[in-house]
């Protein structure tokens, strides 16, 4: 399907990824309302047509993309509503809205993290809040760092809905010379594969922080691959293909690519940083510390065998020394 | 089982691989003959404990490993005949021997490639030329840069055998305080694997030679994984998980490492090099080269959809552009 008219979109987010998101639609026919929290970078993009605080270098057409601070204001007359700021920050994002506000609108979560306290994933956290029906709701997900988007360097995204017209409508929207996109119906498998891969992300950072290596950190991804799959077919059984782009490509791109927020945290955690100093390090905020409890709690009912993310959880939440929660996962993987 | 008498086994081949398999070996009670072709390596390594061409950190225990150059006198008296030369040369490295001399022995192929012009397995080859009956034959697999042997890097090996007490007795061998090892019996699928994941390390180069980035990359490692299990599938109906460290941790350690030569090729060709001044620039020779011609060849009569193989082999064999080549694609990935 070709989009004629163009399409209202909000975005909510003023971080890497939404700059990215915003980048990616500018190539089409859709009118975007921006909003930042930070009036400051809101005036800059006004101003200049550049966040000055994340992928700096990317133009932004301020013909088609207006910014603004207020969350009414963004979403009033949107067609679509996306959601791409860090889980610890929606609730406070999304402050004063009702679900009346967000009536007849698809939103679409780019977020890949639990919400923070609720275990719960972003969509089913937004239906509960926000009465959006699952034929409206949908996740971006797939392998795709923002700065490789910024750099317009050939990327695949896939778009989960259980609704397969609403997946296709999203994809369409981010579908462009650079971006391909795919609708699929699995978006309880890819948004939790979308959750566990920054668990999984956090481990190889801190195994490579310990000076572990390359053969390590394969035999830890693969091991991590079957140990998503238990997960994922325990809480929604359905037949799935863990191999897709959604799952194992946005797991590869996370673990292995430099610019993972979550490996690094955990390269620092495997260094011997303390979590705060580490965070502060970082000055982000890495997904992969919310997920941990969240998964590992929900996994309380499920009884999942996860020796991966029972480590990082450890490590993390119970003062565990990253070289011995190590030694304890080595033997049990194969 | 331990192992308490000690093993006789032959090293045949003087490369990393060999090298670091001669380093595991000699942690337990081994007793190494280790052929190499060149006289001056295996002098030097007599005279000062070293391997003057690969691996030179690592000391050899010259009590436990004897070297040698005469292949006759390598595997007399040999309980294990390991194969550790490039498909390239193992014809040559077992010139003179006739099935008799393998007669009783075990013989296990460290070689992650197909025989050149034979279109053939190295085990396939090997119970051909030699007699070797299959429950006295065996793989080693898994993601295991020879480089991090040598640092002593915590590893993993598979050992694949369709005899599982052969599997089980070879996995003892190398298992050490740096090496944990798994037998399993699917040795098609492992063998099978192992040689296609040079050809996707290969196309994983020409893609970073070309200027794709991680997010390309990501999918093209997760369509490589169902093309592999598409025709492992084909050509050995069982079922078998490919997310398990012989197949997918493979693939990764070879994918993502530095290290890996298949990839170090692959970028050379998608920076514009010709295959021979490739070569001669690595001084090395890159199995996936050999591997993309023989299983495109054997996929003949399977005709399973294999768009990676294809691109790669149309780029080494057919004079295709890889600009050309990987913008057909990178269309048909998802």
């Amino acid at each position: 399907m070709k989009v004629t008219q163009p399409v209202r979109l909000t975005m909510v987010g003023g971080g890497s990824w939404a700059t990215a998101l915003v980048k990616i639609l500018s190539e089409n026919n859709v009118s975007v309302k921006w909003w930042l929290r930070k009036k400051s970078d809101a005036d800059h993009i006004k101003k200049f047509g550049h966040n000055p605080s994340y992928l700096s270098d990317v133009q932004i057409n301020t013909r088609k993309v207006k910014v603004c601070t207020k969350i009414r204001d963004a979403i009033r007359d949107s067609d679509y509503v996306v959601l791409a700021v860090p889980t610890a920050f929606i609730a406070d994002a999304l402050t004063g809205l009702k679900p009346e506000h967000f009536a007849g609108k698809y939103v679409v979560s780019a977020i890949k993290g639990m919400i923070p306290g609720a275990n719960q994933l972003v969509t089913d956290w937004v239906s509960d809040q926000y009465g959006v029906p699952t034929n409206k709701m949908s996740v971006i997900a797939g392998p795709c760092h923002a700065e490789e988007v910024a750099l317009e360097k050939h990327s695949y995204l896939t778009i989960a809905s259980q609704d397969h017209t609403c997946a296709e409508e999203v994809a369409d929207l981010l579908r462009c010379r650079f971006v391909q996109t795919t609708p699929v119906d699995d978006i309880y498998g890819v948004e939790y594969s979308a959750v566990m891969k920054n668990i999984i992300a956090l481990a190889c950072g801190i195994t490579r922080g310990l000076g572990y290596g390359d053969n390590f950190q394969a035999v830890l991804v693969s091991n991590a691959m079957q140990e998503i799959k238990r997960f994922v077919d325990a809480v929604y059984p359905k037949h799935r293909d863990l191999s897709g782009s959604a799952y194992l490509g946005d797991l590869l791109v996370t673990a292995y690519s430099p610019f993972s927020r979550n490996r690094t945290f955990g390269t620092l955690i495997g260094r011997g940083y303390t979590i705060q100093s580490a965070q502060a390090e970082m000055n982000m905020i890495a997904e992969g510390y919310y997920a941990v409890k969240s998964i590992f709690e929900i996994n309380r009912q499920f009884g999942v065998d996860m020796p991966i993310t029972n480590a990082v959880y450890t490590i993390l939440y119970e003062k565990a020394a990253p070289t011995g929660a190590m030694n304890v996962l080595k033997e049990v993987l194969t």
